[in-house]
């Protein structure tokens, strides 16, 4: 079998971004995990992480931390125990998109992470990102609009976000006063979450709008809703979120007949265990709280 | 001079984190950015990024960088108007705190971004990160807890965020019945912005804590309030973010006694120009609506 302290010390210094850090979550001293590092590689005859710019897995390492993470979940049911929190709790790492995190996440998953004594480490990106952490083995599941599961893991439809496209009453006075237009979209700042918003890209789209528009960008989903409150742009905004803005009438809906639906998928290893499919079942029965059920995306009858 | 659309060139690319996205920025082919870049290369003799395993500018790369943002800003007092949204408008680009995102962040810049035809480009990093950005010209101001200013940089007190410790009754409940003990505070599952958060160490140093205890991890500031609202764990959370909470009942805080201030400071370029001299002036005039007088971190008299 692997040795499994070698690739212990591969995880903590992957993890912790640095030899020095992993070091010390594992308690060992650098020279330690460094001897742990170069005998893993001697062994393999190949690098399993490269150290500049910065400490990345090579493709190689990469595997290796899928297939520990792997293991640790299947330890986990080996015990077969509910875990008491402390020592014996597990640990689970997910990525997430941040619209989630903002929104259904927390609440969906409070009384589960308790019951199961689960403790998260999450990760937030964009919705490849994601995808890539699950193909690399970093993480045991994530949240994304894809649907294609990755190999050796499962993907089950969660429901689907509604977003509609929102602003402050001055803000829609100033820059929608006569609706959504060309001239309008082309003035008005828009809030976007990174460079490549493609959320907003589809709502231009409906509107035939190609032409550059100024925009801030703001990589936090509830720093897009409170400047969008602030009155400093337009934003796409989960109904959900905004839903208490737009009763309190300190937002706007700026075009009531066009909001766009993104799906969400939970992805999750084939064979991750016990808790996973627990989790996995949760997930399933609780998302109906906050998100529109999977069939409402498309007509029953048309 | 220097030739600036090779320094636009750089700036596109490290921009989009790419020479594809960074063509289609400047409306050019892949090809006449890779042209602009090589005669870069070839008049300075030195390479200004490095291309694997991710694009990232070389240390003379972001010294180009950092002078090309500060000519950007002069240029824009040259121009001496207040710029019209639109093509017209400045981009500027600040590192700030999560914590203060989730705050007094936008309601304090709304009103400034409009009257002044600002467009705000966000990067939420924790400070070193943020500071690092403002040595290398990545950012022409940002929001940290470091009092001292990078070289070419001032930096202005803002006031001070304070934290407490907050569960949810429920949770208080479960783990805090006798109060915060060495016990508890090994048991209860705490919710960290990250593996390096010094603010809850910071708070267990109080307590003269030195043990392991079980951990989530959530890199969002409001990620972590929804999880504590959730009953997932206690958190360190801003006073101002917490107090409807608190208010309603749905928080309590767990150690009324240790509250925790971080003192905030505004970092902006000396020779940055008008518009970074007037959002200066405007952020030290209207953080006191959230943020603690400088003061006050002091008691007048003993």
């Amino acid at each position: 079998m692997l040795d499994y302290k070698l690739l212990e010390a591969l995880s903590a210094i992957v993890d912790q971004g640095g030899f020095d850090r992993g070091a010390q979550q594992l308690n060992l001293t650098q020279s330690a995990v460094s001897q742990r590092i170069k005998l893993l590689e001697a062994r393999l005859g190949q690098p399993v992480v490269v150290r500049t710019p910065r400490l990345l897995p090579t493709p190689l390492g990469q595997r290796l931390l899928n297939h520990a993470q792997q293991v640790r979940l299947l330890e986990h049911d080996l015990l077969d125990r509910i875990p008491a929190l402390g020592e014996g709790a597990q640990r689970l790492r997910l990525a997430i998109n941040a619209d989630s995190l903002a929104t259904w996440w927390a609440p969906t998953l409070g009384d589960f992470c308790h019951r199961r004594g689960v403790l998260l480490d999450l990760v937030v990106d964009d919705q490849e990102v994601a995808l890539r952490r699950m193909r690399d083995g970093e993480v045991a599941g994530c949240i994304c609009a894809t649907a294609r599961p990755v190999q050796g893991a499962r993907a089950r439809a969660l429901g689907t976000m509604r977003y509609r496209v929102m602003a402050s009453p001055g803000f829609a006075e100033r820059h929608f006063a006569e609706g959504v237009s060309q001239q309008a979209l082309e003035r008005a700042p828009a809030i976007l979450y990174g460079p490549e918003d493609r959320l907003h890209q589809r709502y231009l789209d409906l509107h035939g709008f190609k032409d550059p528009f100024p925009h801030h960008l703001c990589p936090s989903s509830e720093g897009v809703l409170h400047m969008t409150l602030a009155g400093i742009g337009y934003a796409m905004i989960p109904e959900c979120q905004g839903s208490d803005g737009l009763s309190r009438g300190e937002l706007v809906d700026l075009d009531p007949q066009r909001p766009l639906d993104v799906p969400l998928y939970w992805h999750f290893w084939r064979h991750g265990g016990e808790l996973l499919v627990a989790l996995t079942a949760h997930l399933l029965s609780a998302g109906d709280n906050w998100l529109r059920a999977p069939e409402a995306t498309t007509p029953a009858s048309a």
